[in-house]
């Protein structure tokens, strides 16, 4: 039942890594919105393989093509679909791991669940290359959004063991800060932490191993009032899209983990208004913007943990499915030694296409039919 | 567009604390299913509070009485209903908070959602009560999974800052300490632990303070290949109803945020058959029983981080928000310091209807008709 | 997987004729509609039985009991839910129907479907009696669409053979004659039909016999641009909803079945510019107030066909699915012998619904948040 | 919020009839079934235009390219995306009747929805054309259904005032007479009444005029159980895809909208235990297969009418929206007289996904996983 998301907006994924091509149908989109094709176009690079040391050599033709519900990049109300096709595979590459799943990866459990008929190439249907799609629908939301006020910036706050410094502990962020952060080819918050990361990187990547990371999010000009108790709370919506990103295994908001240690004295944002404007804003911002459910009009700020890319060139175990007996698998092919890089505008878009479905109601609230 | 949840089988809660009564719709229940009822009051019994000096002294009726769906125990096919009546509510505890929202609570965020019409009595309808019937519903999923072999188990992990030893370092956990671990008044893996922990939380108490702490659940028995590629994976269904509990502010699967640290020729769990029987296992379980969205027969392994009690007995700052003006609040009313142990069969529960769900093609297999 | 319908509110049904209560739970509901509890009862009055001679004498106890999401009759955003207790079964009176079922009825498909699990005593959750929720949630939502100027109106257009007029040949239908209509014990155009349709049924009464009827649906004040193509086009959103009634086997908008035989050049409602008000109008309906599935300002037209009550007095032929033989059947209790008058406030309730479910964006567009 | 339908399998459609495709991404199909190309491929021919001197010379490339979740004719589990790529459009056709709506068409409600921006060239997102997506849909659909012993074949009724034999006399209609039925150009039970509905066709023509018509579809070897009560009774699944065809004015099951003059002493299909073999069948079919929106074993019955094509070369009145003026419209192009054959094969299809959808437990019960 994979492949559809959403609510007011709905999104259909499709497409294997060395299948004809990929694609998204965004369903649910009002008519009249004008899209900035060079945001999405930046979006897209922002993700794109290949672009420096620390990356897979890998180029990918990642632009994707319009191909129904807009004409002259303004949205006509029809389901908006977005195609990327497919080249320069390589599915000699996988060949030979065909009955051999790799460790790490969905080619065992996609084995057992489609009974071998999956078309696995390329990790197939599975391919962190499906991400691509929910950068572009991301982007759209984005877009949407900040319209809005509303702005998403995901930096790298750390790789294998080394760590950057919370952002978190500025409650009100400064959206230019954010803004620099968000621009940078390496989105860290202070660079000497992101060449200590890239040194951890290239490390894995010499030896023919892989690293992981952890990544923040921070969303900030949220209206306090989007998401809904239980079982749409923000947190489920976003945690929801947050693990259909491959690779993702945790996620936390606000002090998260922390939160274990802290006393309900220190975690219970309290309430202040301020003296001059008359708002109403919480003096610290421990449970990252959302209370029961519900966003509260602090920065929204959650942290996903990314696992080391599975695909690594040192011989492992596994087993031949078809002999039922014990191999060694050496993978080759091209693969970043670390996804998190390229994961950062993948989760930029999907907290976007999360803030955007819970918050239906007030985005689209201009419209007035359909 | 809160109150419903799930695809196959689908779960409407409603309810508020001082209401008339909370109850749950279950839509999909095949019909025929011998409901043990004294299995479902002992997980109510569990999750009940009054039960020890760490927990509010606050006694609820908290058996649900099912009025539809279900005769002599067994179901009917037609949407199975169960209420819970409430009384022994104190209203007046609440009575001067009405416009002073409480710290860590939903009372601001439903006040600015709800335009001030949200009967917050009592925390309302984000009240922690509502979690009961959450144990109902899962009890009722967990009967079925534990007919096709799968068990859940949540222990406490942490306390404020006091840890237990990780479970997921036995790959294979022993069935029979998971069930001896499971049916502990205070359900941790070693006693010792339990101890110091329970200190923890009466220390708080004592200072009017509360505590959060981290849950861990292992469920055992799940077959390979429950789960979908992307939207649907199986960690995105789970968490959808992790977060849907009221106070979690995250969650991990496998190794979770240690995964950071972790390089690839590590995470990556190496499958092996298995000399004698010709299984095919992982001989690590780095990845929590999940690999690419969809269960690989390993146990699934997670936690989950619940924040201290918002509510605690000292005084605090807020606002009015009628006034708009800052003034300081004192919760009286009885509540627990730690709500984590009360938040292991809840869980337990979830987790049951959220494997329940992913699984349902395999689950109700054996069901010919409609 | 029944018992739940809608996109932005969701409606969760539930309980059985004979069983403790029936309910429905209202999620999506905004905060802050102050109900009209007056029109909520009338509504629920002229569903009601009992009320006169073509009616069976059964009486229900069937005012709904508001349990959650509603303080002072107004929203408070949770879920609401209105109950109705059970009282004044006849069980006995379907004892010896168990094993046998009634032609007509949904005994035997619920027997292989729910394996005689069912709980059918007076129809289970198959019973008519579930229609009184849909007149309560169907009411609220009425009310909803009256702030925004539409008014429905159901009529009866025929008994047995026994036709009215077509309300459709007036384009325009004039608003008080509509409400004057609706006012009507025995909604129906002209009053001299309905004489001769009371003469039918009260002669299938007497005869132990029963007749079925056409119901004309009438929605004024609809704005253009409801519904949308293909899947959720508006008729299809009603029509399923249309089924939803038990009873119910067909339906048709606008000219219906007659558009079988209209030429396109009659068929094709052609506009035209008001020559004082500028307003672009059709000059005729032949379709019904929906154009490419989206209403085109228009009224809503449509007719709903209910068979005749299944249940009659005189004896007939059935089987018993225990022992497998043919048996005769002879059905006591009370039964309506014409269900139809009872099914129009039924049908004017779903209408509300489904228009208020296409027309979301518009109907709640002042709605700022969540 | 269009585009999507379907609770076990996922469809979501795009594309407008001059943009660069049209697709569907079936979404849930199991893995493993093999595809048989050829039935595909000949179901799409039975919809294609052009074939006759009664439908529109215009030719379209209609065979539709598989591009995801398939590989040599094997679904593999992955959403299941095909695409047919537009070409030998007449853009230059519609280009006057941008600001004109054509009476009949969607025009004016895509215009007052959208805002002007829908891409309404050809008909846009509401063209007929992406029928050929629910073909090709349906197709797969009823493969599926046929190895369960679902068999499936719709009939032209009537074509304007010309009315052909009832089917539905025949309780159980012969396989063979169906079968035979459907292979026919002119799907038509009895070939001289066909003869004489074909001459209404092109008189039609000739006059520049269109006719609509009635279509009956028959599916034969659906089990009893299949369908639930209320929101999702068989009835109201199939309606909510039978009005998603565009042109479909009304429908009707079993007897339809003459059940209102039967009495229930009539239309109560009396149950029989067959001598010889014990089953347990309906003597006649008045409810036309299904009773409390669940199947009964019998033949499903129901009829669908079609409207005239709105579009007619005979001149029409109309109004130009950006002058706000009364105009004259005449349509060039090539248009289908009478759009009824072709919508033949889209009802079987639809009816395939309706059904499959409905009982998809029973379906797709020798499923293992996932």
């Amino acid at each position: 039942m994979s492949g559809v998301w959403g609510n007011r907006i709905k999104y259909s994924i499709f497409g294997e890594s060395h299948g004809a091509m990929i694609g998204i149908v965004i369903s649910g989109l009002p008519a009249g919105i004008s899209l900035d094709m060079k945001m999405i176009e930046k979006e897209m690079e922002r993700r794109a393989p290949g672009r420096n040391a620390y990356s897979t050599p890998r180029r990918e033709n990642d632009m994707p093509k319009i191909v129904s519900g807009c004409v002259n990049s303004v949205t006509t109300g029809a389901p908006l679909t977005a195609i990327i096709e497919n080249s320069n595979q390589h599915s000699e590459d996988y060949k030979d791991t065909a009955n051999i799943p790799r460790p790490g990866h969905a080619d065992y459990t996609a084995w057992i669940k489609y009974g071998g008929h999956a078309d696995m190439r390329g990790g197939g249907h599975f391919s962190g290359r499906l991400t691509a799609l929910l950068v572009f629908a991301g982007a759209i939301a984005q877009q949407i959004l900040k319209k809005n006020g509303v702005k998403i910036c995901s930096h790298i706050f750390a790789i294998g063991g080394c760590h950057s410094e919370y952002l978190i502990s500025a409650v009100h962020p400064e959206q230019d800060d954010l803004d620099k952060i968000r621009d940078k080819e390496f989105p860290v918050a202070v660079d000497r932490d992101g060449e200590k990361m890239l040194e951890v990187i290239l490390k894995a990547k010499e030896k023919g191993d892989s690293v992981g990371g952890i990544i923040e999010t921070i969303a900030t000009g949220i209206p306090a009032g989007i998401g809904d108790p239980f079982f749409d709370s923000l947190e489920s919506v976003i945690a929801s899209l947050v693990f259909s990103i491959p690779a993702v295994k945790g996620v936390e908001f606000g002090d998260g983990f922390s939160l274990a240690k802290l006393p309900g004295s220190v975690s219970n944002d309290t309430f202040s208004v301020h003296t001059n404007t008359g708002e109403i804003n919480c003096l610290t911002n421990h449970n990252g913007g959302i209370l029961g459910g519900i966003s509260n009009g602090m920065p929204l700020v959650f942290r996903t943990v990314i696992k080391a890319t599975p695909s690594i060139a040192m011989r492992q175990s596994s087993v031949d499915l078809l002999s039922n007996e014990n191999v060694e698998l050496k993978i080759t092919g091209r693969h970043d030694p670390c996804i998190v890089p390229r994961a950062v505008p993948v989760l930029d878009a999907i907290t976007a296409m999360a803030v955007l479905d819970a918050g239906s109601d007030y985005f689209f609230r201009e419209r007035s039919n359909g």
